[in-house]
């Protein structure tokens, strides 16, 4: 691959029933300038595929990996337990429990495989956590963060005045 | 090793703190007069044992893998995730959560890949249901299942007729 | 009944309103050549007939049993104590509690009598654990199911390129 | 056995370690005047004394049967399904859970075979109960409840001029 | 009111949208030739009445006491602490808690004063429970509930009857 | 502003997609004639506008503040931590977890920071609860509730008249 | 009563073990000068204690309940649908679940009828909450309430302090 | 502050009583060698201490804050409001609620505004991520993490040794 093309983020889903769920978190990292890629891999149909893409990635480039999956959502943990990259899971609400299964599964990592972990369906976060992180050393991506901070205060402020009108009229 | 002596139950846990709780598995798989063995391994700080473990288990002559973990139990998944062979899983309540995650980390598995999970701690239960598998193809583990279950029903009436008496007096 | 279409595995169920949710389980036996039976049993509403096919089915030739049911679903766990042959439980999400309830009742089994239970609505599970147990002492079985694991990892991979393609295009 | 000694309300337990759990019903009844006997029997491990008990209750002239159980709670279901008289329920809190899986596979019995739900560990509700269901064929019964509750308000009263005093001093 | 038709079961409910889910319990009274009423009675909005009701209840011939309520289901039992006849309650799934909070807010009495609690949304099992009741000193219910009880499994043998052959075809 | 519309009470909502939910609210307050107002003020996305919001309150004139949000809902607790004034928290129902991620942020405060929690969803009610607290010092305000507390009962009986017809017929 | 000692703020349990629980809250208080009185009250054995003491709270001169009680905690919400004063909900874990069940009966209140619910066991904040609405007529109380808020964060920062300088050392 | 002993990580808590379990994050911190400081600061008790502590944390050098709290935790949210750097979240079980209303309202974030999650009391994968964070453009940091990690596995296998011995003999 060419240099200038490798990914710096990676997002990889348990199914590919997940990637609508992913759009907010793609649509960040675009805004944000931020080289990504997507794959679906699963910890549990194709774990060797799970174990290189995990033992790769750190060379490959990869500085921050999410991973998004469903049910006993075992995806994150299995990527950070072969990786020493951040990984950021994404708990997916695909199964009758709503994402609380999910939730259980990412985030109660034993002692020394830490998974970042954001809210259920969250994968928007996800990406921003991930613009955080790179912007350590990054000083035009923090500058980016600055400014899309200030616009999600404006955005609020608009809707509030909007929403003060109507009520006056 | 000695052929004799090759374990057909492999147990293994997530942490050697688990190991109290397995006490009960361990009991009746030696009643049962089924060879089996233990280990420590995990899912997250140890993927690559985990790995090893579960790709050799069926040449090994293992028949059945009971994988007892707490928290985000990945342990039974990711096994179920490289063998063919029926793996059980333990959730063990080790967690601020009391198990309730592990049991969702280990039964909510995704399609095609099943963990046959028994209740929280319940790793006497595992291994009554690794015998009950393995006597499928053993008329004498059969036999010793019926009298096993016989044993359970006299057990409750001794009690029973305890308590009545206690009651009388 | 014909000795050569008697039934490998019991698939009961406890309402036929469950019926579309075991569609998944039918479809896996069909396609492993696994003989199979499907039954509506009520562990409530027809408890003489739970207990006359509990007590039968292992000289019927019965090797496995599958049983479905929501709510406070005790029909695997009641089928469980009338026989020593292994019993997958599938909970079912029918009622208000979304299959939590289904979960709780077919997974915390007393001592000594297990009920290998799978998540909620994972009856495909089910089946594909059926067959696991079946395979101990079946060799084109096992070699059936390492062919599904293959396909399995095969069409992961397979939406993986056609996601990646998407976002490159 | 001698006439005047036949219970009318019969407690089972699903272990003799419920037992110290249904102090509290056995004292009420007694209070009361309610014959009562108390047994221990597991929908589990004793399947078949579940059977021959729940079908011999009404011939022997039991009127209410309270069944207290932990854990996947079926035995107040399995007795249910096998009687018409009313049967009353007591959740145990036994397991990792705390007793929400056995208040979830008490009470969401399915249509047609209800189970009378009380609270977990609430056995001595579970005699109130009974008390109030015989009572409504035994004038003298609903006289003592009638007293009964006055002594609760009254109970309530003096400790709130306890405290009242305490506070004041 | 004419003698004849005083109601035996009232039913009370918190809200008049609570009605649609009392069908069944409607239905099987009348099957069951029980006479019945139905109230809406809000334990929080119109208090008074709950407690008019409540202590008039007994007087008025009720029997038994059918509370069905959602959310913080406080109505049955407001009316258990003003009545000593047995009242079954009813949770309603009503808010966004799916009727959890109402099973909670239903069951966990305290001491003295229990509420015969049925499934969420269960009010077709509250009726069959309140004839169960009416029937300790009524033979024709009985018998009625002995037929009722055998339509049950003959219409779990016809489902399954249908299903299999479904399956043959 | 005109003294003469300056709100006693202040309604704020963490986005305006919680909008629909709070209509109740201003509905029940105009009915009552409490002067109110509606912003929009993320405890996140905006958190210096919380902060100005919070700190000026009081001076403006406010009594009451209603504060709506959804997910991890800290903007009740936000504001409390800003003011002395009493803060009315409304956990909104928009995540996965149907509202009780929502409650838990808003009611487990720390010592010395409380929130004034109601229902999931429940905005009228904070509407009255506001109404109940700014009556304690205006006898107009107090004797409107009356009525209103009169009306609730009326609706109530009238809707049970209406369901006694319905049967009846 | 003397007119000086008329308690402005009226503390009522539902079982006088919950009253360790209140310790914090009488404290506030007290420390605030506000005169309070603490009784027990339970909604479910003193019904008509209940009701009298609601329908006389307001001419009694109390301005605010607060009401704590566990399991199907009804306390709150049965005063509250008697009185049009703000009543504070103090949900208890006294139950087997931990004061969740509490929660859900004193929040989850019918629109019309609120109950200000604090965090489980928080007696404490309700005090602070009753002061905060006091408050709103009484200016020295504000003040009071503003000292408080300093002192709160006072001892953060000296606690803070203390730890940097263990860390340090 | 001498330049050479600024911290990189700052670790807040809500509460003093949280110090105990940050042990295992302090140690860590210290054995990958990253400065670190820690505070007590309230979300709610001490608003401005945490608006003045997120504010200045990039300017006085800080790479990721760790944020500690249990109820109603809005600390980690509360910093990440105001402040671009990753903020790591850890719930505390301070509460009746064993930690899981911590989880929510730290994990449920908006959209925007992260908190990177992980387990209930799991500060030392907290520390964990922290470093794998600063790895990213620190390569010392990143071969200790890869020796920390080849550790934890040697430690595992250790561990299985041990417990294989035990059983042999």
């Amino acid at each position: 691959m060419d240099e200038s093309r490798r990914p710096v983020v990676s997002i990889v889903m348990g199914s590919d029933s997940d990637f609508p769920k992913l759009e907010g978190c793609i649509r960040i990292l675009k805004e944000f300038g931020v080289k990504s890629e997507a794959r679906v891999i699963s910890a549990h149909r194709s774990p060797e595929l799970a174990h290189e893409f995990a033992a790769a990635a750190e060379e490959r480039g990869v500085g921050v990996i999410i991973a998004a999956a469903g049910g006993a959502a075992h995806l994150a943990g299995v990527i950070a337990s072969l990786t020493t990259l951040p990984v950021i899971g994404v708990p997916i609400s695909s199964s009758a429990m709503q994402g609380v299964d999910a939730l259980h599964s990412t985030v109660m990592m034993p002692p020394g495989v830490p998974v970042a972990t954001v809210g259920i369906d969250a994968s928007l976060n996800a990406a921003v956590l991930a613009v955080q992180i790179l912007a350590l050393a990054d000083p035009d991506l923090r500058s980016a963060l600055k400014a899309y901070k200030a616009k999600l205060a404006a955005g609020v402020q608009a809707k509030s005045q909007k929403i003060q009108k109507q009520l006056e009229s």
